[in-house]
């Protein structure tokens, strides 16, 4: 019998009634003749709640056991595992609970941020081919000394793709608040549609790009060990999309997607020395104070001598960006140095890409046509990204969508 | 070094604020050059609210899977346990958590009420004589097949005497909300006095008297193993009571303390026909309903082919218990049932007992001088019970603490 693996994220699981309404997604794949496991969240708000009385307990000066955080954090998966199984037995469903140490799923101890390395599969299978489905508290491992391990944020889709690698599942379907990934964010783009098949490179880079609906690292062990993932809502019963190797999408546009992100600062330093090792300079401390520079442009001016640099960085680190940056002033030697935290970063994303010529030439025309100015640009083989003045975003991407042939009919 | 188990409850580590205190309590012990295990209870008002959820879920015709209970209600004291250990750390004490089956402490299978079978203390011994403090979830374990199990309401207090068991350990302190054991309670007898030591067999006749301070199976398992047990305050720094075996109670009153108990109910018979195998046809079915019969008494009648039969069973189950009865009748054939719930029963406790006599006659003359009629009597080696009208109680008890020379002075 077929092995599917089913994950459901904090707000399909915040109440009683939606923990119901999961555990008869859950029958009605057992209905169909399938085997099941079942990854799960924290109930919405628990992690945040827990990770609250961590902070609140440990707000003075030693550095946060990380080892405890887990163990702390680690126990909202743990009651919606047990309160699943329950409501499935209340249906009439053989089904059992699954702690990380159970699987057992061991990872690495990089606590707070744990990568799995083994899934013991064998108990957790033979329970499953005895008719019971698993549910399987998602996000937590153990280590190698039997310390209660968590994978970061989103870690359940994590849980999730590796438990279907090990389990060799047919499918993992990952259900969420949304029913699928669209064309772009339909609360802006009201002719968004939702896309049918999406490339594994694909929805990576539109993850980056700000389209946060499944956890990268999930994505890429997805692409890695070949597993099927769907993307679908838990409030609906409508086909969701489904992650596919790039060969699998049939309809080969030259756009697949358009995704944006309002998270952005953009740095301008003018004159600063041609010189080889300037930018380490400017970057080496920006990397050791854990700020994350994602687009750079560099412009000679006349002469060659001189250049000016603009950088990208959150916007949540903008302030301490600059201060780091003012620290090295005498080592980088610029002239003036210009902030702005009112940008964004719109992005055209396709592996169309590979096989079409002029997508960036087409976006630059339409953004030009409705009079928005491209402040940096940084392109991969299947993404170009811009940004612009964050006032001119919903435009943007509408224009960009209708240019691409993306809008619904 | 010696190694010293404390063990807090609920309300000692209800808040952030509570917790730090217990971690001051803790480092206390350590400063004092002690090794310290410390055992929590969830916070308080959580177990609650996890056994809620776990009843909301199964509110329908199916039992509820005891092995999910237990996984959604153990989570409590994970987080305490991890949260405590943090608050350690925090004022630079070295310490982590353990969970049930991370020591392991093995339990039977009997989920919800597990009993502990084994504490293999290897690791966890070790942990402490590199210097770490053990910080323990209380109340949990697994049972022989790796799935988490609870000992039951209280659960707490038998982990840390079966951890001090285990750890040989010099002392267990178990911190509560009262600051020790009194002769009797000191909300109602303000002349009530604090209890130095009391014997096992007495606590364990006050607790199923009434007097809720330890879980009776805590003692049982400290009387067998003589692990030293003191009763204190988490809010104050009193000395507390220390729970000792009968030859160590140096001051031999004739009687240590005064219980009481309001969760009782009447049943009178009258005219039941006295032959043999009647007494099993009454109190075989309560029993077959779980109704828990404390006191029997039976007069027999002039001519002594009749008697009324008294028993008393839990305020909260006397409608059923009525019920059932009254099922019987054809059988038990008596002729009228009364009931009566006001009634409460007040027992006076003592080792002392043994040695003196003349007790009993004390505790009649002392009701009657103040009008107050005894319903029924009950007695063991240490205890004498009556059943009197529950409008007395208070009375009662007052002239009995000053009749026994219990007063402060």
């Amino acid at each position: 019998m077929p092995v599917i693996v089913q994950k459901f994220g904090g707000t399909s699981v915040a109440d009683l009634e939606r923990i119901r309404n999961v555990a008869r997604k859950v029958k009605k794949e057992v209905d169909m003749g399938n085997q099941v496991a079942v990854v799960v969240s924290a109930m919405s708000g628990v992690t945040d709640q827990l990770v609250g009385l961590v902070r609140q307990i440990s707000s003075l000066s030693t550095p946060v056991s990380l080892e405890e955080y887990d163990t702390v954090v680690s126990s909202g998966e743990q009651v919606t595992a047990g309160m699943l199984a329950l409501a499935l037995n209340e249906m009439g469903i053989p089904a059992r609970s699954w702690l990380g140490w159970q699987i057992p799923l061991i990872s690495d101890n990089a606590h707070g941020k744990a990568r799995i390395s083994e899934i013991k599969s064998d108990a957790i299978l033979q329970s499953i081919r005895e008719g019971n489905v698993a549910v399987v508290a998602g996000f937590q491992g153990i280590d190698g000394k039997f310390r209660i391990s968590t994978l970061g944020r989103g870690g359940s889709d994590t849980s999730a793709v590796a438990l279907a690698a090990a389990l060799k599942a047919q499918r993992c379907d990952i259900y969420t608040d949304v029913d699928g990934i669209y064309t772009c964010d339909p609360r802006i783009v009201t002719k968004a549609r939702k896309l049918h098949k999406v490339a594994y490179e694909e929805i990576l880079e539109m993850a980056s790009q700000g389209a946060k609906v499944l956890q990268t690292r999930s994505v890429e062990m997805a692409m890695n060990h070949g597993v099927r993932v769907q993307v679908l809502s838990s409030f609906s019963d409508a086909e969701g999309t489904l992650l596919v190797d790039e060969e699998e999408v049939v309809e080969r546009k030259k756009v697949t997607g358009i995704a944006y992100s309002r998270d952005e600062a953009r740095i301008t330093l003018t004159s600063v020395a041609n010189v080889p090792g300037v930018s380490a300079e400017i970057f080496g401390p920006l990397a050791g104070a854990n700020i994350n520079v994602d687009m750079i442009v560099q412009n000679v001016t006349e002469g060659g001598g001189e250049t000016d640099v603009t950088f990208t960085v959150p916007r949540a680190d903008l302030q301490n960006a600059i201060a780091v940056v003012e620290k090295s002033r005498d080592r980088i030697k610029y002239k003036t140095l210009h902030s702005d935290n009112a940008v964004a970063k719109v992005s055209v994303i396709g592996v169309g890409m590979r096989s079409h010529v002029g997508i960036a030439q087409e976006m630059f025309k339409t953004l030009a046509d409705k009079g928005i100015n491209i402040l940096v640009i940084s392109t991969s083989e299947i993404k170009i990204s811009v940004l612009i003045s964050e006032e001119y975003t919903e435009l943007a991407l509408r224009a960009l969508h209708t240019a691409y042939g993306l809008d619904t009919e």
